[in-house]
């Protein structure tokens, strides 16, 4: 275990072995980290909500959290969390293994996160989200919840397996996403999007089967599903049924 | 007053009772903090800036202001601010009560804004914009100020009372939008919006009147005024206030 | 040298003269930072990776490195750099001089910058961007690069001299856009623009040449190339060079 001197990690926390935690890091009571996770610099891990009800933060083993970070208690994430800059996760998120989230992206809490998703810069996620596994989601991409805002309704958005949401999209409350779907960049999306299928647009309307975009890269082999021809970041188990099942 | 030891507060700064001041923060020189204040971790509070002209940072009553925040000398907010977490605030700003800043929100100063005005996420704010009382901005929306960037002139954006700007907006210069007007997501505002419509689009176009919209609540009541059923967050004179008005 | 004694400064870092170092700030081994520069609290300056392949982070003189902002090792930066608040910054972008980046933005790295570019708040960076001498990109646009997300293209966008990006922007990868170009805001770029024109929508279609726009500050100039009009932040070598090209 290497705690910087500068870091405040309080007794009553729970953690694992060969864990690092960075220079001006605080860790409250209420938190229980698994084994060889880092913690860099300048984040709260575990910050106090009477919203937890209770509930501890939990960190699952050989996670990453990258600096200036804020993780409320109340929450849970698998192992393997990797996390960009000051990420923000609040209470009530019950998360799968492998989950990346990027720099800056803010999780209001209240969601329920699949296996080896991952949201790239500045992903928003509001309350009773649901995102299956293998979901990607791009820069600046927000999912809403209320249909009236300011209402007393929250109508969460549901993301289907291996679909991807493109940068800069705001899917609106209520909305399902298919498995597979693709949603272009900048889309505005209002209502449901089947699987296997593109939309784009403000608002967003069908475009075409994923299976009719062509790879730019010379092989004009299809460029969906995604799991045929991208593997980074994945381990070699699920890729080997990704190509027994996608493969040529 | 709880001052954390990591804390380092200036003595000229003129602190209220019953403040709390978390770890890693730095109060400066030239601020004024009011009773029963919270001010969390690794924040700048008072940031000097010869652009304040001398005038100190003023934060109101019974506030919160969530970690890795900061705020310049130069601006006064009313009682019962409230913000996320890495919000800026630059000089020049004139906030009143209860002043909700979601996380990541980044003020540029120069700006005036109301009573009860809420920012969600990521908001950010131009010079000379004027934000009236119980305005609504949504996550990553932004009030620009430059009609031909980069050019010399600055034209504030205008939002009148209990307006409502969905999320991912962006109102362009000098546009004045109208009292409880409503601004779909995804909008990008180029003219004036009147009072009580619905714009939204890129560029934004009329829709319909915003007592057209209907609550998806299954008692298919209007969804505007928004005053009518929204009352969370709002204390009970206004509210009864509110039922008087607008109630059934 | 002004070190703050809670700043943590690596003996192996090479420091210039004049160098101030904010409270709570972090300084990495593998930094080399030039005369006159001031780094403001809670930064991490030089984070390892191994992806920088052992090069430094090397800061230009006369710089300005806000607060809770994070500079990777092995990128290098010209004179004049000056940052807002919480940047994000990689490894292997070189940029020239007088770079300034706004408050959230994010550089993922390995880009190439000219002089004296200017991006505003939340600007997005990703790998292999190419950006011209005075290039401005306004609030939360992006640069994007992945052509089929996910796959394992990174096409990266290049934008030539003096183009104006306006705010909320995303640029589709391997997009070129020409130098004096404009992006109006909220746009979606899916294909090279030509120089000297103005494109925008979703996605983005011709306008007009950029000369048909005129200013709005009574005085009905064109308000295009901007080099006319626009001086501040430049120096005087420079703007009587613009004022001998472009004036009047």
């Amino acid at each position: 275990m290497t705690i910087k001197t500068t870091a405040i990690v309080s007794r009553k926390a729970s953690i694992g072995s060969n864990v690092s935690i960075g220079d001006f890091t605080i860790i409250f009571d209420n938190v229980v980290i698994g084994d060889n996770v880092s913690i860099q610099s300048h984040c709260l891990i575990g910050q106090p909500t009477t919203l937890s009800e209770g509930q501890p933060l939990v960190i699952g083993n050989n996670s990453l959290i990258r600096s200036h970070s804020i993780f409320y208690e109340g929450s849970q994430f698998g192992s393997q969390l990797m996390t960009g800059h000051r990420v923000t996760a609040r209470e009530k998120i019950e998360a799968g293994e492998n989950f990346l989230i990027g720099t800056h992206c803010d999780l209001q809490g209240h969601s329920i996160i699949g296996d080896y998703v991952r949201l790239y810069t500045g992903v928003q996620i509001n309350h009773k989200s649901s995102i299956g596994d293998f979901v990607r989601i791009y820069q600046y991409s927000i999912l809403t919840n209320d249909p009236h805002p300011p209402s007393n309704l929250e109508l969460g958005v549901r993301i289907n397996k291996y679909a991807v949401i493109a940068a800069m999209c705001c899917i609106l409350p209520g909305v399902k996403i298919g498995e597979k779907a693709l949603i272009g960049a900048c889309s505005l999306v209002k209502s449901d999007v089947e699987p296997e299928t593109v939309v784009a647009g403000v608002p967003a309307k069908y475009i075409c089967r994923t299976s009719e975009i062509k790879l730019k890269d010379g092989t004009n082999q299809p460029a969906y599903p995604w799991m045929r021809h991208f593997h980074r970041g994945y381990p070699k188990e699920i890729t080997d049924e990704w190509m027994s099942t996608y493969g040529t």
